[in-house]
This record gives C-alpha cells, sequence and structure tokens, in this order.
C-alpha cells in the first residue's frame, strides 16, 4: 500500500489556495464600510448600521438550479453567480429589508481555480449592483460528488429593516391594484423542464439560433435573474406599496397567494400579461397546459406589486420602470385567478 | 411530442409539499421568541435581541464535505444536519458570538421527502443543543447534479457578538497557554483521505467492526462533530480567553494561525496530544506523514483555546470539560510548531 497523500484522495489544497487568491480582490471591491473582516477569520464580521428603531433581520437562502447546466454546456460561469444574489436580493425586498450581506457555498467535485473565479465575479458583480457586500463563503472539493467540470451553488443573505417598514401584505385589500414587473427571461426557474423542451425533445444545442429571441439558446437561458430592488426602492421609501411577491418556483399561482391575507384571492388579465417570447415557445414547442405553465414559469413578469388604487399615479411617478397593470384584488380566499 | 409536464422533467412539486409538511414541527420546535415568520414567506425574519451597545453580526457558510458519502452508505441521515449546525456554531463562538438563527440549502438529484425528514431533523437537534432558531432553508431538485439517493448540504449562520466581546485573538503573547478539547472523532474533515484508505485501500465497509474503535467503521465515521460553545460559553463570558481556534480542514498547522498576531508562534508538544484511535489507524494503515495528518485531520482536538498563564485556574474551574495543555505561545511568525 503506498502512502496517502490528501492530494492522492482528490484534494487539492494548493488549488484551493490558487482559487482564494484569485477571488480575493473581487471579495474585497463588494466591501462597504461596515465589514469588518477579511478573508480567513472564521466567521465573517459585518458591523450593524444604527438607525433602526426595532430592526428585524430577513435572511433567506437559495440556489439557481438546474440553470447551472446552461453554464456547464456554454462554460460561461460569470453569469450564474449574479442570478444567484439578484432572487435573494428580491426574496428579501418583498418583506421590505435592504441587503446588509451576502455568503456563498460552492460544491464541487474537483477544484478548477478559474472557473471558481468567474462564480465569484459574478456574485461580487451582484453585490455591487445592489450596493452591499459578499463576506463570506466556502468552497468544498467533494471528489465524487459532482459530474466532471459540474459544481453547486447556494447563496445566503442577511437583510435588515425597521419593523415599522415591514411589508407583510397584511392590509391587502379588495380594490387594490395587482402591477407586475418584466422578467429577464427564465430567471432561475423552471429550468429542468426548459432543457426537456429545448434540448432532449427539439434538439436544439445551446448555440442554436432562435428567431423569436434573436439569440442563441444559451443567451437567452443564462439571461441575468433581474434585480427589482433598483426600480422599486423609491416607492418602498415613499410607503406606496402593500405588499410584493417575487414571481419564483410556483409563478404566479403559487407566490401571489403567500403575501395575501385571509379573505382576498387576485384575478389576473392573461391577456394583458406581456408573455415574453422565451414562454411563448417553451408553451407551444413543449405543449404546456397554460395552468401548469404559470406555475413553473414566470411567464415574462418576475415581480408582482400590490398598491392601493388610489396611489397609482404616485407609485408610477415613483418607480423607475414602467410595469403593467395585470388585475385587481377581490374577496377570495387566498388564491390567484387567471382570466382569459 | 407528448406534452410536458414539470414532473416528466424530474420536479416533483407533489414530494416537495410533503417534505415542507414532513419538516414543518421540527424546524418549528426551534423556534425562539425572536423568530418571527413560519415557513412559507419569501425571507425569514428575526428580531434583533437587544442589549448590545455596538452589535456586530458574525457568520459563517459551510458544508459537511464527503461525510455525506458515509450518509449515504449507511443510510442513515439524521445525523450529517447536526454536524452541521455545530461545525457553524463553532466557526462563530471562535470571534466570541452567540449563534441566533441558521438556515440550510439541500441540493438533491430527485427529493425524498423522508431523506428531507431526516436531515433536517438532525439540523433541528444541533439547532436546539445551542439555543437558537432554524428560520428558513431551500430544497433544491435538480435532476442530473446528483447521484440517486445522493445529496449536498450547505448552512448558514448569524450570530451577535458586542464589539467589545469579540475574540480575535490581537493580545496573544508569548507565555500563554494552549490547551486543547478533545474532539469525538473526524468531525467534518478529512473524509476523502479517510475513506480512500478505510475503504478502497483497506477495503473494509461501513459495517467492519474494528476493535481499536470499539465500535463499526459506519458508527464511527458518522459521530457528531462536537459543539464547544456549552464547554466553553462560562470561560468566555468570564474573559478568561484570549482566543480560539477550531480545528477543522488545515488542522492544527493551518488554524491556528489565524487568530496569532505578527510576532507570535505556537509550539505543541506532540506527545501530550491524545491521539485518538481512529487517527492511530488512518495514520498507520494510510502510511501517513504525521505533519501531513496534522494538516488533514484534528487528530483528537477539536478546539484550542489560548489563555494568558496567570489565568489557568481560573480557566480550568469555568470550563466544562477538562481540557489538554498542549503547548505555549512564543515569540514567532504565526506558525505552528510541531515538537516531537
Amino acid at each position: 500500500m503506498s502512502k496517502s497523500r490528501y492530494r492522492d484522495a482528490g484534494v487539492n489544497i494548493d488549488e484551493q489556495e490558487k482559487a482564494i487568491s484569485a477571488i480575493r480582490n473581487l471579495v474585497a471591491s463588494t466591501f462597504t464600510p461596515n465589514v469588518i473582516t477579511g478573508i480567513g477569520s472564521f466567521g465573517a464580521m459585518y458591523q450593524l448600521p444604527g438607525g433602526y428603531e426595532n430592526p428585524i433581520l430577513v435572511s433567506s437562502s437559495d440556489g439557481v438550479g438546474t440553470k447551472l447546466k446552461v453554464a456547464f454546456m456554454t462554460g460561461i460561469h460569470n453569469t450564474v453567480g449574479h442570478c444567484l444574489v439578484n432572487h435573494c436580493v428580491n426574496d428579501i425586498l418583498v418583506q421590505g429589508a435592504r441587503p446588509l450581506y451576502f455568503l456563498d457555498y460552492i460544491g464541487t467535485g474537483k477544484l478548477a481555480a478559474g472557473t471558481v473565479e468567474a462564480v465569484v465575479s459574478g456574485l461580487a458583480e451582484g453585490c455591487r449592483e445592489n450596493s452591499f457586500s459578499l463576506i463570506g463563503g466556502e468552497m468544498a472539493e467533494m471528489p465524487g460528488f459532482y459530474a466532471e467540470g459540474e459544481y453547486d451553488i447556494a447563496g445566503f443573505i442577511t437583510g435588515i429593516v425597521d419593523k415599522s417598514q415591514l411589508l407583510t401584505g397584511a392590509d391587502i385589500a379588495p380594490g387594490d391594484e395587482v402591477w407586475g414587473f418584466a422578467s429577464s427571461g427564465l430567471h432561475t426557474n423552471g429550468y429542468s423542464l426548459a432543457r426537456k423542451i429545448v434540448f432532449d425533445e427539439m434538439k436544439l444545442t445551446v448555440d442554436s439560433y432562435v428567431d423569436e429571441w434573436g439569440c442563441t439558446v444559451g443567451e437567452e437561458f443564462l439571461k441575468i435573474h433581474r434585480s427589482y430592488r433598483p426600480i422599486l426602492l423609491p416607492a418602498l421609501e415613499e410607503n406606496l406599496v402593500k405588499g410584493l411577491a417575487h414571481i419564483t418556483g410556483g409563478g404566479f399561482l403559487d407566490n401571489i397567494p403567500r403575501i395575501l391575507p385571509e379573505p382576498v384571492s387576485v384575478e389576473i388579465q392573461l391577456k394583458v400579461v406581456p408573455v415574453s417570447p422565451v414562454f411563448d415557445f417553451l408553451v407551444n414547442n413543449g405543449k404546456m397546459d397554460l395552468e401548469e405553465a404559470y406555475r413553473v414559469f414566470n411567464m415574462g413578469i418576475g415581480m408582482v406589486a400590490v398598491i392601493a388604487a388610489e396611489n397609482r399615479n404616485a407609485f408610477l411617478g415613483a418607480v423607475t420602470e414602467e410595469p403593467v397593470l395585470l388585475g385587481r384584488v377581490v374577496s377570495g380566499d387566498r388564491t390567484v385567478r387567471l382570466l382569459r
């Protein structure tokens, strides 16, 4: 029996050092003055900002699902991290929270410093876009867990909001208006089905050009999950929003009810939803039920805002991008009705 | 071409609902009064505790590495989550922080509600042991990412400490004493090498009984990563500790220097390290260099505390378990010297 070395077991500490060195500046580029630590300490430290009367921390963990497979197929690894950060930012934005910091987890079979650097560059870009800090993370090299060249990533966000500014949807009432903000595409949901339709059934590749989309499959499927924070922040600061729903897995049908109080439902006029070409293509070529499509995909709307009807003008004046009036709140039992 | 349904693409929303229902009570069993949310909201909410003059949040993300393979081999899934929580608790304990809440990420190829329930029961047990809350998590079903029956887990911890109570190691000085607290075994590091030695080279199985260990390979390799919080808390509250190093991947050699200030090193007398039988077995059967062994494994010591020599009696009186005097701090360049 030969001598056992850690490298022989598939774990390469030198490559880990190389990766850490490569990402050091990327991570530091996101630091705000509240970050009081660099890479190397066991836990990452963040000085809590003052000025909150009754501070609530809002946290979320998430991944980007099988969108990663598109990164593997194209060899483009610097966008999925950006998607992950924006997804997490949206998930706490809907409760009115401002992001403070982000940590990541990257699991892989064999660590490649270049790939890690690309992934982290996406994370850092997302943090800079949303003005907060990537303060820590874990790279796990796990031989035999992931296929060659593949990895999984998870993200963890911590944000803060004063209790008086928490957005819960509790005062949503019949007559309120439901507005939708455009998604950039699939965002991070429905990729297992989309890949099945496009790659397995239609036999397209990431390099196939789709006329209706004006780009290749790879380009469309890697479009970055939008952050709605810059768009909605002014309206939130003016207290013009009663509730926000981030349209992720589960679509309109599962996500909007999460913010509805007991006696109301939402009616959405399907004819006004500006379904983007990618979803038309997937629904038609996949011969999907519309009901299922609206449960799997965002169908072109990535964020839904519920406002009091009398605030319409102030709301439209405050947001930095024009939304679509999708429908109204009615009496009901916390469901979403799709009206054809 | 047949109709496309999400389930056909390998994603089963019903099984996800079943898993959520199974873990609801487990998660709720960890809630403290500061948790102001249940499962279902986009972000999880936690009311910041008062009484801190200058609160610092301390966060860490981690996984349990290829210890998971032992869970897969044995079919025992309810301990790795406990390991993950304790690992994270230790990583912020070394900075003096008290854990507030935990979030998890579980990535899997095909979601099995029973396995998820077992994993989360381990997470919940770890949170209860350390008196804090599991407030959220993400279950990602990713067809084609993980082998049948396999998964990866990541954990994210958030803790708090007053700036005046931060443990940095900055005042560690020559003459200080270095004490070690026993590990329960491998904890969560070195499993790729340990599995290679025991399974690949020695051809043992998880059911093989090892006389020196008094248990099977599976039992030894699944022992729970200890939390040192209950042991060290009284000594920390009495300000008797100058610095703590959690001995994880990198062993003594990489972890102790993380807390050393510029002009000091640490000398450890190898003859006093109570190397536990599992490490003797791995080093001997794997024909490992001792230097490499101390970089890969914890070798029987899971937590190292540095204290002022004059505080020895107070320290030993405060901790709830007897540590071992490993060595001393000397003048140096932030290295660890292993003295034979």
